[in-house]
C-alpha cells in the first residue's frame, strides 16, 4: 500500500523566527501565515519491511546527506508512534518550488506528516498532525489545517500544546516577487541561532511579536485589513531588524528587496492599500485585497517575477493505492 | 568688530540616536565620530547692538523660518551666559554640504558656537565649548574638540557632564558614498522620537550601544582598526533596525544604500578590510585603512559618486577683524 498526501507552501504575516526548543521545534512565540493555493508538494510514502535503510527521492532523484537525514529523523519519530521498525520509500515533487524562491519545507514535511501517518497506520486528528508535522520543520505544522486558508500556530509550552489551526482571516491575495531563488548565505536554522544569541534585539522581538500575534488574530478574526496589513509589514521589518543586530550581522534584504519595499509604499501613496513582507531571503511578499492584486502585481512586475497567489487548502491524503510492497 | 570661526562635520562610528533631554539636548547614549578634513563651515558673528532682531544669512541669502528660529534660540542661550542683549549678524557658508549629503549642522552650530562666543566675550574651555554647541545640535558638540580628528560625546547626566572630548584612535580613511542630497522624508529629530516612542528595540538600543562605546573606545585606543570597523557596522546596522522597528515603520537605506553594503561584504571577502555605516538618510560611508581608500572609492564609485575624507582639526577661530559696527 502506498499513501499520497498533498500540502501548499505557507508565508506568514507573523513571523516564526527563534526556537525555544530545537529538539522539539517549540517556538519563542506564536505566528499566523496564509496558506498558498499553488506550488504544492505530493509526496507518497511506501512501506518497505524488507529494506534496511528509507530511501527519499526527491524530484526523481535519490537524496543524500542532510536532507535525507532529516527525513530519516522524521520517520524514526513516526515509527517509534505506530510501535513500527519497517523502513519507507518516501517519493516527493515540488511544483515550481525553488523557481518561486519559497521554502519548500513547510509543504514538503506537512505532506510528508499525513502521508506517512497514513501508510504506518497512525489515525491522527488535524491537531495531532500539526505537532507531527511541526517536528519535521516548525512552519510545516501551519501547512496541516484545512478551512480558512489562515493559520495560527500556537506556541504552546510543549509537544502537546505546540500546534497550528486554522483561523478567520479577510479574503486576500499575495503578490510573490521572486528575486532569488538560490540558496542563502545563512540559513534560517543557523540565523535563528545567531540572533537569538548575538542580537540585543532578541527579547524584544519575541515580547513585542507575541504583542503583534494578538492583535493580528484580532484583526483577522473581524476582517480588519487594513489593522493586518500593517501589522503584518511592522512584524516583518522587525524580524529583519532583529536579524541584522546579530554578531557578525546578518542581512537577507537585497537591493531590490528594498525596492520593493519602496513600491509598496509609494502604491500606498496612491491609494492601493498594500503592505510588504519578506522571509529570510530576498524575496518580497506583497499583501493586498483581491481586486488590487493586479495592479500590485504590475507595479512589482518591473522589479522582478511576481505570482499572484489565494488562500490554499490544508494538507491531505489525495489517493492511496493498494500495491505489492514487493 | 567680527569674530570668525571654522569648524568640519563628523560622521559618527558608534551612533548617536535617542535624546533623554530634548531641551538640553542629552543623549541617551555616548557616541564616537571622526571629524572630517573636508566640507567645512565658517561662520562670522557680529554684534549689531541697536538692531531689533537677529539676522542669519546662509551663502549669502537671509533665512528665516525654524533653522533661523534654532540660530536665535542658540544666541539667546549665549546672551544669557554672557549677560549681553545685543542682536548679532550670523554669516555662514558651507562648502559643498548639500551635495555631499553630509548634515550640515553639526559643522554649522560648532562654528557658530565658537563665533558667538568670541564675539559675546565669552572666555570657554574647549569642554564649554563643546557644551555650548551641543545646545544647537547634538552632534555639533563632536566637531568641536582638536587634536586627533576623533571624540566622544560623553553622554553625562546634566548639561555639566555632556560633553565630548578627543580621544586616540587609529588612522583610517571614511569613503563617503552620496547617495542622495535631498531632505529626508522623516527628520532626525522626529525619527529620535519616533522610534524611542514606539520601537520594542529601544530600550535594547540604548544598552547594546552603550555597552559597544565602551569597547570601541577600548579598541581606538588599542589602535585595534578590525574591532573598531567591526563595532561600526554593527552599531550602525543596529540604529537602523531599531529605527524600523518604528510604528508607522522608518526606512533610511535605499536600493542603492544595500547594494553598497553588498559591495563593502565583497570587498571584505575579497580581503580588503572595509566597514559600512550610514546615518539617518541612504548615504553609507565605508570606514577603511588609508591604503586602502582609493580601492574602496573605486569599487563603490559604480554606485555612486564618492569622496574620500581624513580625520580633520576641531572647530576653531580663523581670524577676528576689527570693524565698525556701524
Amino acid at each position: 500500500m502506498t499513501a499520497i498526501a498533498r500540502a501548499h507552501p505557507n508565508i506568514a504575516l507573523v513571523k516564526y523566527w527563534g526556537k525555544r526548543d530545537e529538539e522539539l521545534i517549540l517556538p519563542e512565540t506564536g505566528s499566523l501565515s496564509m496558506t498558498l493555493d499553488a506550488f504544492p508538494t505530493t509526496t507518497s510514502v511506501t512501506l518497505t519491511p524488507d529494506a534496511d535503510e528509507d530511501v527519499f527521492l526527491l524530484g526523481g532523484e535519490a537524496v543524500a546527506g542532510k536532507p535525507l537525514e532529516r527525513v530519516v529523523a522524521f520517520l524514526d519519530h513516526v515509527r517509534t508512534l505506530a510501535g513500527s521498525t519497517s523502513r519507507a520509500r518516501v517519493e516527493s515533487s515540488n511544483e515550481v518550488p525553488t523557481a518561486a524562491g519559497l521554502a519548500s519545507s513547510a509543504a514538503g514535511f506537512a505532506a510528508l506528516a499525513v502521508a506517512a501517518a497514513a501508510e504506518y497506520g497512525l489515525a491522527l486528528s488535524e491537531r495531532d498532525l500539526s505537532r507531527l508535522a511541526r517536528r519535521g520543520s516548525g512552519s510545516a505544522c501551519r501547512s496541516i489545517p484545512d478551512g480558512t486558508g489562515f493559520a495560527i500556530w500556537r506556541a504552546g509550552t510543549d509537544d502537546q500544546s505546540s500546534y497550528a489551526e486554522a483561523v478567520p482571516a479577510p479574503d486576500l491575495r499575495m503578490v510573490v516577487l521572486t528575486l532569488d531563488a538560490g540558496s542563502k548565505s545563512v540559513s534560517s536554522r543557523e540565523g535563528m541561532r545567531r540572533s537569538a544569541a548575538t542580537s540585543p534585539f532578541h527579547d524584544a522581538w519575541v515580547s513585542s511579536t507575541t504583542q503583534t500575534l494578538v492583535e493580528a488574530e484580532a484583526a483577522a478574526a473581524a476582517g480588519d485589513f487594513t489593522t493586518l496589513g500593517e501589522l503584518t509589514e511592522s512584524n516583518a521589518l522587525r524580524m529583519h531588524a532583529h536579524i541584522n543586530g546579530s554578531v557578525p550581522p546578518i542581512r537577507y534584504l537585497a537591493p531590490a528587496s528594498i525596492a520593493a519595499f519602496d513600491a509598496i509604499e509609494s502604491l500606498r501613496a496612491s491609494g492601493v492599500e498594500v503592505y510588504g513582507t519578506a522571509d529570510a531571503g530576498p524575496n518580497v511578499v506583497a499583501v493586498c485585497r483581491p481586486g488590487d492584486a493586479d495592479a500590485v502585481a504590475d507595479a512589482l512586475g518591473e522589479i522582478g517575477p511576481t505570482t499572484v497567489v489565494a488562500p490554499g487548502p490544508g494538507a491531505r491524503l489525495v489517493s492511496a493505492a493498494v500495491e505489492c510492497a514487493e
